[in-house]
């Protein structure tokens, strides 16, 4: 997975912070405030080290002093927080339908956020890159910040990618971007460090844990114009050997079932995602208003007729549900998570249809757990990839440069 | 997950040695010899913390200085090494048909092996303790082994456990075990610190890799009454939240398919596992051998006829294979390993069948890896959970006692 040129990656756990001044900025965002004894708590560096990073953190403008603890008898401790207009990164998705931009300060709050126009089927990746190069400058000015403090770009698509490249192999939409040098060309383009991830990946970091509850391990369950997942432990996303974890879009659900662009048959996603639940409606002679519309904005227009009571497409919902509800059994069963929350676009329109039946499969189906895995809706979940993408840039050694 | 009463456990990985003690034990263990330099490197710990720690250890009795490394310019450096016999662990799988002793010296050398009838079906724990107490003396006398020497007992049988306590729920062979106290009443009847392990987990843990390239990312297919998978992430085990992780067997490979004894539908274990191979080898009227055979014995006697030329033995194996195969692509899609090993007493009778079916569905679903994963049989499959519990006990804090 890349992160610009950062290489100092241990196998499966990307991209957690490497450096402590990187660390101490993370921890710090992650809790809100702190001081500077719980920072050496947590960080584990001696105190002379957290004083003297912290001092640095200061005077470059990335961290200031705010206010004072509780009391716990002593005297009482001067607070840490991150200065949220400190700087700034760019989160940009590109599915079939619409390329998402999202504006996320220095504290990981989402400032400004941006839908365009997709580039379509079949897009040409040059044209693609140079479009996303205008439009994040067009993003900047519009929200009025300063682009010397804009620090770098996370970008997602769809597609398992390798390495320091690009797309190794390609979903309809991608044909022509396996083996562009997309991470190069953007790097060059925008002239700032970028992170190139998979979509369900950065979903999976991303997600904001709205549970009161206290959660370390849980997974993403993402569906855009694809199904994917992704395992977040403790903060940190689950990369696997190649950074391709997840893909629970492929797994095979139905022997001897459809063939899917992967290659292989029966996949999940062939049986029952988004593009098979568009065939099946346009099948059915459902109106989705243009014949145009693929896509996301198909399987909106899909979502819409169920929601206002049309029960064949109520119907054509919930039989992909029944199928997506063997992914969410197959994330709970090899992951064995506190928390599943179901993202993307597609759950953004239709999750509340799909929520019911996969909560009702997980529960008939844990076993052996001691509390039976909570499944929600993310509230965020049309930018969920975007967003996400920002926010492990944010993380990155490239964040915390004086 | 059990480790005697250790719990300073993050989540998702354990038992990862946790005192800079059992750090420095288990990185010279894993790599054979180490310089005390190459230790500072490794451990991140600083050159006077290993310094002291290894005089500890070498006072101890556990470490011993043995000869010098390769000069690289300055002084040769003098190596360390694991006493092999400064210390012994047992470990234990209980099954249907079999309960399986290994005892593994200091280095993780397995030095005796001991196969004992198992219980059967509806074994009654408080006996079956017993049993383990009784025989773990035995195999210890037979070995000639000085007990005092031995430290600590890793248990593993089916079925998902719940921590500090047993089993949580019941594959059938185990249903009297649920709620009962094993951990405790281990640790008093035999006297030492005892570690409960799922079956697949610690077969993942004791898995050797022999094969030549760098592995950081594998599996384990674990088969023996039932069907389960563990990962592992340079050296350490995924646990999950409740670690109850890689239930690979109850996935759902076949929508409205039979029940399965979890309580679930179309489980990969009740489709294709070894008691529905059995129960279709029995109903197509095979010899088996013997009326009281089930479990693995039943298996075994089904793949040998299958081995040497029972076609409809064959056709039943190899069907259980290609539902098998499903379960080897979740895996490799959810947690894209490097490797993945087939292991477990059911494979290593029936492996040779199973093998080149996985094989050619991972192959055939690989997509966007610069490597396709490898699938290998485990030599050691018979012993594997076995050897993996006493291992996994072997890298806890209790093994560094003085």
């Amino acid at each position: 997975m890349q992160q610009g040129s950062d290489s100092s990656r241990s196998p499966g756990y990307d991209p957690a912070p490497s450096s402590s001044r990187a660390l101490i900025v993370d921890r710090i965002r992650s809790t809100g405030t702190l001081s500077r004894v719980e920072l050496t708590q947590i960080t584990g560096l001696t105190a002379p080290s957290v004083t003297a990073l912290v001092r640095r953190l200061i005077d470059d403008g990335l961290v200031d002093e705010a206010g004072r603890g509780t009391s716990t008898g002593g005297k009482p401790r001067t607070l840490l927080q991150i200065r949220a207009t400190a700087r700034y990164v760019v989160g940009v998705h590109l599915s079939y339908d619409s390329l998402t931009y999202v504006l996320v300060d220095y504290a990981g709050g989402v400032v400004a956020r941006w839908r365009r126009e997709g580039p379509g089927e079949d897009s040409d990746p040059e044209e693609v890159v140079e479009r996303i190069a205008t439009q994040t400058g067009e993003l900047i000015d519009r929200a009025g910040i300063d682009s010397t403090l804009v620090l770098g770009l996370g970008f997602v698509c769809p597609g398992p990618l390798i390495r320091n490249n690009g797309v190794a192999s390609a979903p309809p939409m991608m044909a022509r971007w396996v083996g562009f040098p997309v991470h190069q060309r953007l790097e060059e383009r925008l002239g700032l460090p970028a992170l190139l991830e998979n979509d369900a990946t950065a979903a999976a970091a991303g997600t904001r844990l709205t549970t009161s509850h206290d959660v370390s391990v849980m997974a993403a369950l993402f569906m855009s114009e694809g199904i994917g997942s992704g395992l977040r432990l403790n903060g940190n996303v689950y990369q696997g050997a190649h950074g391709n974890a997840g893909e629970v879009g492929h797994i095979c659900v139905q022997i001897g079932g459809p063939r899917c662009w992967c290659g292989s048959t029966g996949c999940l996603e062939a049986v029952a995602g988004p593009a098979t639940v568009i065939a099946k409606a346009r099948a059915a002679g459902l109106d989705l208003g243009s014949h145009r519309r693929s896509g996301v904005a198909a399987f909106a227009a899909i979502a819409r007729l169920a929601l206002t009571g049309d029960s064949r497409a109520e119907a054509i919902i919930k039989d992909s549900a029944a199928w997506l509800a063997l992914g969410a059994q197959a994330i709970t069963n090899m992951y064995d998570v506190q928390l599943l929350v179901l993202t993307g676009p597609a759950f953004a329109v239709a999750g509340t249809i799909y929520l019911p039946i996969l909560q009702e499969r997980i529960l008939s189906s844990a076993f052996g757990r001691s509390v039976t895995p909570e499944v929600v809706l993310d509230e965020r979940g049309h930018d969920a990839a975007a967003i996400g993408a920002a926010l492990m840039m944010l993380r990155s050694d490239h964040a915390v440069s004086a």
